[in-house]
């Protein structure tokens, strides 16, 4: 093992940035200890050297040339922590072109460019990891790529996105409607001023493409994925959740079938005694389903610089270790061509219906006869709150498996019948 | 990368070996599809050549003599899953003088022996991997050796036994007492005819001094586990759990402060809603707590032999790429040398005490008066099933944090006032 110094560029110097600066500082000994070499921060690309930092860089390292961390011979590893699709990948793949390794954090760019830049990377003989794109400081990525790399990944299901995951809590716990939850994560810093990415479940779909592309060894167009966020839950839907013995989260779903696989995020009901339901609060949660080693759930904290400094500091150590050993490992471009992608309108589940209904004999009748011409047989029927003034009643309806077309018509011919006020809501069913 | 066989040498066909052998011939193609290079399954060693078995071997893979698999040149990794402290030990030993790579599953030989083979295997350049050694197939060991590499790990506490957490399930949920549970896992085969290892704790002790070893980068003597089984919990035990909020699990805990380690190993009242709590018959789960991931749990199956495969498989592909790429890769051996351990006595913790005292009035202050002097306080108190032909009342005490040695003392005394008959029970409290 050759002692020498490692070199690292670090591109951006925010939340994250300033925690990976602070664990090469702080931790420098034990890391050089444990490496038997020490790292070394060369440089930090910033927008403005002159600020006021949490953390305490000296001038020469910090620059605000893109260059001066991309293409400085000396540079062995190149950390991108900017965020964001452009300029990341322009950088990314420069800094490929200069034979840097490259550990980054971002989801957008590997769920996007994931692809074309594990293969600039292999062309270039220089490694790509990206741990903490997906779940922060929990290990998912290497576990994917290595610890389950004799397995058969069947299915994924998990909640990726810590806050909608929050803002379900606060509206499953304490009855919170959907803006009041959201302006709460806000003033907690837990969302953005511009939460939609977070949501709508883009950010989720970043993710889950990037976990079903190494869980099934292919690539994944994050446009594939059907994606629904949690906008239009009501207070309602958790009252009957709990009723029924669900809990309401988001999901990101990926199952594989033979040849096909089918991918989705969107809100579903989940037994309330399964893992998953349990998991409150920012919290991620990633349940494996595979051949060899069953039934696996991983849970932690997916978000804040020091979780993700956990798994960006892996990334350095493993890249740092392969560079101490004379080793070179080049990240692997998926085996499989494109799998079958199988459409929403062909995924087979179970439904949880709310309607607004005429508080009249005959309603569930016609409503029943929909369903059946339609092939979905009903499990379970709640009538309630029939408001005498109006005349109305909310009627829920949960199903057994049928497949989304089918529900997709009945639930247009459901509008259509004169006994029927609205459809409230429709959520997907799974477990 | 070059291609080339990969020859694979397997000790023992029981359950597990049969397992890896099935996964070897069955996944053939896909395994050597991503590895570039054929895992060729070369020499097995048996009890018996000629046996009936689920796995279809040709009689010149299968041998009655150890030195065929670890002295045989051809040979690149040998697979250890005979399980015992000998002659596995010895076994493992010999391969490694023979410059082979060794994959091992076996818990008691690296609990007991890892300093030694890690050396031996450093020594000799080849690689010692055990991941199938705790937890089976939950990723821990690499976890604990990668992905957390940055991390200062500061407590660790595990279900890591099936056995004896299914018969506390089944204890909690159905009122069952412990014989009646330890005979139904033992019908189902969850439990061995001499559970001994399993129910006093000593499988769940291997399993901790392995994993505190890698998470505090010490040498872990696993005399040093303060060991205590399942088989004095009562059912009454468990119906107070509920009633104070909490679950009673086999927790084997290993929590650093500074320079000094504690590592203990026996039932624990924690909160029904922390995740281990709900971790619920033969599943494992693992939750550490760190400096920079925070608070991570792994949670899956810790036995089986498809769940051993899975690990097992993990590590043999990891060696054999390192092969493919010629690179080496040899373990770690600690760096601290053995950190203080915390005697027993010094932990610190709440408590969980059952007594069957005389039902009159005084009883309670005479109690309270020998914790109030050993400066031990009551957080709560519940008396209770007062029987009026003995005359006898149930009291149950719930502590703040105290000193293990002082609730000892305090235990000692309280056993000698004439109005206590016995202490029924006494458990620590976490969390």
């Amino acid at each position: 093992m050759s002692k020498k110094d490692i070199d690292i560029g670090l591109l951006g110097l925010g939340v994250v940035g300033s925690g990976i600066a602070k664990v090469l500082l702080n931790k420098a000994d034990s890391l050089a200890e444990q490496l038997g070499a020490s790292l070394v921060l060369k440089k930090v690309l910033v927008r403005q050297v002159n600020k006021q930092r949490t953390v305490k860089l000296e001038p020469r390292q910090l620059t605000t040339h893109p260059e001066e961390v991309l293409t400085a011979p000396e540079i062995d590893i190149v950390i991108e922590v900017i965020g964001g699709e452009y300029p990341a990948t322009e950088y990314i793949k420069q800094a490929i072109l200069h034979d840097k390794h490259i550990v980054t954090a971002n989801k957008e760019v590997i769920a996007k460019h994931g692809y074309e830049l594990v293969s600039l990377a292999k062309e270039h003989n220089v490694d790509l990891r990206y741990e903490a794109s997906v779940g922060s400081g929990i290990p998912l990525i290497r576990v994917c790529q290595q610890d389950l790399a004799a397995n058969d990944i069947l299915a994924i299901y998990a909640i990726l996105n810590g806050t909608t995951n929050y803002i379900l809590t606060r509206m499953s716990q304490e009855g919170l409607d959907f803006s009041t939850a959201l302006k709460e994560a806000q003033e907690l810093g837990y969302a953005e001023a511009n939460p939609a990415n977070d949501i709508e479940g883009t950010d989720a779909a970043y993710k889950l493409a990037i976990l079903a592309g190494l869980a099934f060894h292919t690539i994944v167009d994050t446009q594939d994925i059907y994606c629904e966020g949690i906008s239009r839950l009501q207070t309602q839907d958790f009252s009957y959740a709990k009723e029924f013995g669900y809990a309401i989260k988001l999901l990101a779903i990926a199952k594989r079938e033979a040849n096909s696989i089918e991918m989705r995020v969107h809100p579903v009901f989940i037994p309330e005694d399964s893992q998953l339901a349990k998991v409150d609060g920012v919290y991620n949660a990633i349940q494996v389903e595979s051949d060899l080693a069953g039934n696996l759930v991983f849970y932690g904290q997916g978000a804040g610089a020091l979780r993700a400094s956990s798994a960006i500091m892996a990334d350095v150590l493993a890249i740092a270790r392969n560079i101490c050993h004379g080793a070179i490992s080049v990240p692997k471009a998926p085996i499989n061509q494109k799998l079958a992608l199988k459409p929403m309108s062909s995924i087979k589940t179970r439904y949880y219906f709310r309607l607004s209904v005429a508080d009249r004999p005959g309603v569930l009748a016609q409503i029943s006869e929909v369903l059946g011409h339609n092939s979905i047989s009903i499990s379970s029927v709640i009538q309630k709150e029939s408001d005498l003034e109006s005349q109305t009643a909310v009627l829920v309806i949960m199903t057994h498996p049928a497949e989304e077309k089918s529900v997709q018509k009945a639930l247009k011919e459901i509008r259509q019948l004169t006994v029927v006020n609205e459809v409230s809501n429709f959520i997907r069913v799974e477990g």
